[in-house]
């Protein structure tokens, strides 16, 4: 199944007229994980007809306003929809103690259980793991502690070619061991080599979502062949002095981790407000890594 | 000069298709005067081209999610902005700790001064006075403490008519008990009385701002000859039962506060999201009160 990723917001730490706060949803088989939520987040959620009940878990980056302000009207809304399954919030420390100051002010009082998760910047870290997939949560670096995540599918099980099974009536109990890697050895002991014998390895799905951040050499490697990177680009080149001292990062240095992963497809955004067009940030990124694309709330890739 | 209303949001508790959450700006001579702040206010006072920055004074009705999660984008986007004037905050106690838990975890320091009023909703209290106008909260009953506002200007001195004036040589020292109110008494002893001297007073300007509440019989007196009332309009007649269990008001209770307060004009808002269309929530008004007008976001009233 393919996974679907919705751009829900792009601007940086100002609204504009088309863009809205940081905030995306990505779709695997089994999980609907919330990237980010700045305020009005549940308007992008709705105007983009993505399934706002289905989100089990939300990833915070780092707690400025423009990342998290959404977060409680989401959570006041699930209360008025009587929402009854338990939601997963990542964030730094000392963010579950303000969510509940807010949601006992408001008179808030949610049916469903939030898990907090406290997000640990010292290393990379596997922070979810399931059948399906991990995510892992990476430091970048910017004025407040900040963690990047790279969701990655677990490597599938490799198929049985059917009509080498319909020819050699395979027993039953050789087909898990076949499916996980080992060779097939015949009642008259004939060696089939698994690789002969199995389908091609589906390519396990990668996902990084890197935002807010400064340029951090090096830090492709920790999302190798990544098939979508997400890589804030609030300023082009002729701002690159704002990226130094905002610790923000240019379309070119979002390029430059995409090269650095071997990505397939990089998509730029939290583009500083200054910008009405963004086209040029998109080309500056291109000379060092092609595959680039400037995303657009309500913009969807499906990979 | 015209006091200025402009509806930012019209929407209750959940946000519709073309309605926001709560939200109200009202400009005077000298003031700009937000009323509630629910999420995404500072979209709204984007889109709808107010003067953000102008804002003086916040007047929060109660803690509800819907009335107050867009002060945390507002006032972080006042930090960025660098904003120096200070901001007045009137709200229930308990919420200045709660903001400013919120803005320290959000890193957000704001280098202009926020002052916090607590209201009371013990009874009718004078909350804010300058030379142009009086503010005063009103408690109003929903499931939470909350209060209304009623803006009143003050009453504002006569005028010596001018060909009066020019007529007889009235002394300097003359013109203010005039305008105060004294008959002027000439030099011979002949007594003009002051109605005749001076051009009739100007009404002072009246705005009331009554939401979320059950209707409270008797209100309307606290608010006479109110030139603008808005009134919460949740429900439709159909649905009076989950006006009563849910603590809020039909339109044709709104227009019976009107009525009672002999005011000018009512508007009324805070619809349910079951409804699309809310003409039939102002035609069941105007059969109490004529002059009622079903708001929508955007909406200018001058008056």
């Amino acid at each position: 199944m393919k996974w679907n990723l919705k751009i829900l917001g792009s601007s940086s730490a100002l609204p504009a007229d088309n863009r809205m706060l940081s905030a995306q949803l990505l779709t695997t088989s089994s999980h609907h994980f919330l990237f980010d939520c700045g305020e009005g987040t549940q308007f992008q959620l709705r105007r983009f007809k993505a399934p706002v009940n289905k989100i089990d878990s939300i990833f915070l980056t780092h707690l400025h306003g423009d990342h998290i302000f959404g977060i409680f009207g989401l959570l006041s809304t699930y209360s008025l929809y009587r929402r009854q399954k338990r939601l997963t919030i990542y964030a730094h420390p000392g963010f579950a103690r303000v969510v509940k100051s807010v949601l006992r002010a408001a008179s808030v009082r949610t049916v469903f259980r939030i898990k907090f998760v406290n997000l640990n910047c010292d290393g990379k870290r596997l922070i979810f793991e399931d059948d399906e997939l991990e995510v892992y949560s990476i430091p970048l670096e910017h004025s407040v502690p900040v963690c990047g995540f790279f969701v990655k599918e677990k490597v599938l099980l490799r198929n049985v070619r059917k009509d080498f099974a319909r020819e050699h009536y395979i027993p039953f109990y050789w087909f898990d061991k076949i499916k996980r890697g080992e060779d097939f050895v015949d009642e008259d002991g004939t060696v089939y080599p698994n690789e002969e014998i199995t389908l091609p390895e589906k390519e396990a799905k990668k996902f990084a979502y890197f935002t807010d951040t400064f340029y951090v050499p090096g830090i492709g490697k920790e999302i190798e062949n990544v098939d979508v990177l997400y890589h804030e680009a609030t300023f082009g080149l002729e701002h690159s002095d704002d990226a130094v001292s905002k610790l923000h990062s240019t379309s070119r240095q979002a390029a430059m981790v995409a090269r650095e992963a071997n990505a397939k497809r990089l998509l730029i955004g939290h583009f500083s407000t200054r910008y009405t067009d963004v086209k040029f940030l998109e080309e500056e990124a291109k000379k060092v890594f092609k595959n680039t694309t400037a995303v657009y709330d309500g913009m969807e890739i499906d990979f």
